[in-house]
């Protein structure tokens, strides 16, 4: 017999209620019982991302958003400075490369967070940057950058002359980050952590300072095109067919998460979980990875951490290993979205039970 | 009570048993779980796309597939001839365009197919075309292309230095298609046709020929970076998060695809329905819009058809209208699917219905 939960930096585990939405009979997304889906999880995302501003959903996993964050705002040879402290960080350079940007890096120890003062020391020296990018949350390392102050440092170096770039796909909806509060310029996130549904949507916000700059934007695009899309989701559509299954289980997250546990209580809730779990690993005598730990996963420092993994997961505790070079030495474990504080007395529980045996 | 089927050329009918394991909890996409059910599909997809070739699976609507056939294997100012007969054709248009390449078409009037002969004489004269690009179905008119006497062309005309991409998203799983048999060196399809699923998948397979001009591709790419996929998906991963539930769904279609019904039948069914259905249109003395109708729709001139699709849609059968010059003047009905002939039988009593009211 198999029995599991799943409690990885994406997919995170989907509510049943969730999962049951998503089974009903395909609905025409040219309809009024699509467009009132639609314009109900337009109105929540807006709640979500803390912003006024327009939040675009996408057929596509997290990536996708990112690359709409760069080929919708910027142009080729757009001289950009990139936060790389992991993994996702990382992604955002490849990105940027891609597509031609002129990307100067500041380039963060794995498990360490940025240093404002760092970022304003870039800004003074490099001349004209068109854009930071960050992660809310860097999942590779578990490490929450300070975003608030980060986007302070720049608009005061740089005024409207530099676009905020947050890559929130293990932020949004975990932990406060507050789009419009904090002067954000462009926030994404994906379907499958705090929103609690299965993979396979992104969504995007941008600021008024960010559309400017979307007119001037030269770089190709087709499926991303934001603009596009801004205008045929503000009537309800989309600019190419949704993926209707997973919209429809996002009025339903969204239900529980803007409607019934209310946002403050969710970030309340990820916080606690974070603190529970973490006071029992370092009971054990573990030591976290991450230096400035971000609500929504805890990273810990561990020997033989794949084969401890693997014992975890023969108990049912599905948690996800470190990447490149942190392979074999941290388990990640991700308590961001349909997680309770039960969740956390198991999971600690059945590492402790492996770390001890 | 409301209670209706879906006869709109995607999204179409998604099968029960399909809605069902998309509901099942969620699995993790790193694991050997994931990748048993990954390697079914691509085996089958293999099959359905009758290649030797990889498919590789985009977490996308279908669109992102187009666009990955034109960004992966062109460059900017690679010389393309488009044959436009509609919506879709212009499409491929639109992409191509955005992305800098030098675009001609052959402009087929909405409704009818393209003469290959046509085709001939544009290769003839317009020196180093280094791709064609066609739709198996135009889906805004119902019309099947002569996609195997296209290819039939350009291999005479241009032998291996053109490449010949073809839409299949209305075409792969309802009739004929051979890649491989008929040298078809591009060929997409997407999920909320044929295959019975929720939108949000896109899947596309290149020839050997096509994997050469990959290398020499300067476009821009990330996303929909089919090389990267390549090696991802043939160890039985992806490159970004793949829409796990849908590539579950995949599965169960694939299975009755491949396994059960058997493609042919498929195909002999679809077949099938489009004459039960057209007998009965032109009983009540209706005309076919299409003058090479496709198997997977049929697409009728009605007067007032947005009225009469309003009545259709109130007796629970969902068809579509016409796109753009057509709104008003046709309507049409897929049966691409999971459909049966009782299905005909329902919608074409309810046209019936409204026609005579």
């Amino acid at each position: 017999m198999k029995k599991f939960t799943l409690f990885t930096p994406g997919p995170a585990e989907v509510p049943p209620r969730v999962l049951k939405v998503m089974s009903e009979p395909i609905i025409h997304h040219r309809s009024q019982d699509f467009r009132e889906i639609f314009f109900e999880v337009r109105d929540k995302l807006k709640k979500l991302f803390k912003t006024k501003q327009d939040v675009i959903v996408f057929a596509s996993s997290g990536t996708g958003a990112m690359e709409a964050a760069v080929v919708n705002f910027f142009s080729k040879g757009s001289k950009v400075l990139v936060i790389n402290g992991g993994k996702f960080g990382e992604r955002w350079s490849l990105i940027c490369k891609a597509y031609g940007l002129d990307v100067r890096e500041i380039s963060v120890p794995w498990g360490e967070a940025v240093d404002p003062s760092d970022v304003a020391k870039h800004l003074d020296k490099n001349g004209k940057i068109e854009g930071v990018f960050i992660q809310g949350c860097e999942t590779s390392t578990g490490v929450e950058h300070p975003v608030k102050e980060v986007a302070k440092v720049i608009r005061e170096k740089r005024g409207d002359d530099t676009l905020f770039v947050v890559d929130g796909i293990t932020a949004v909806g975990v932990f406060d980050i507050d789009m419009d509060g904090w002067d954000i310029d462009i926030l994404l996130t994906g379907s499958q952590k705090a929103l609690m549904l299965p993979p396979g949507l992104a969504m995007i916000s941008a600021s008024p300072r960010a559309i400017k700059c979307m007119e001037k934007s030269d770089l190709p695009k087709f499926y991303f095109n934001i603009k596009k899309e801004m205008k045929a989701q503000s009537e309800g559509e989309t600019a190419w067919t949704p993926a209707i299954s997973l919209i429809k289980g996002l009025r339903e997250s969204l239900r529980m998460i803007i409607d019934e546990e209310k946002l403050e209580n969710v970030f309340e809730r990820h916080k606690k979980l974070a603190s529970i779990l973490r006071s029992m690993v370092e009971g054990m005598g573990l030591k976290i990875f991450a230096k400035r730990p971000a609500p929504g996963l805890t990273t810990i420092e561990i020997e033989n951490a794949e084969e401890k993994r693997k014992k975890m997961r023969e108990l049912g505790a599905w948690v996800a290993g470190g990447q490149d070079k942190l392979k074999g030495k941290i388990i990640r474990i991700a308590h961001m979205g349909y997680y309770t504080e039960g969740d956390m007395l198991y999971v600690g529980s059945v590492l402790k039970h492996v770390i001890n045996s």
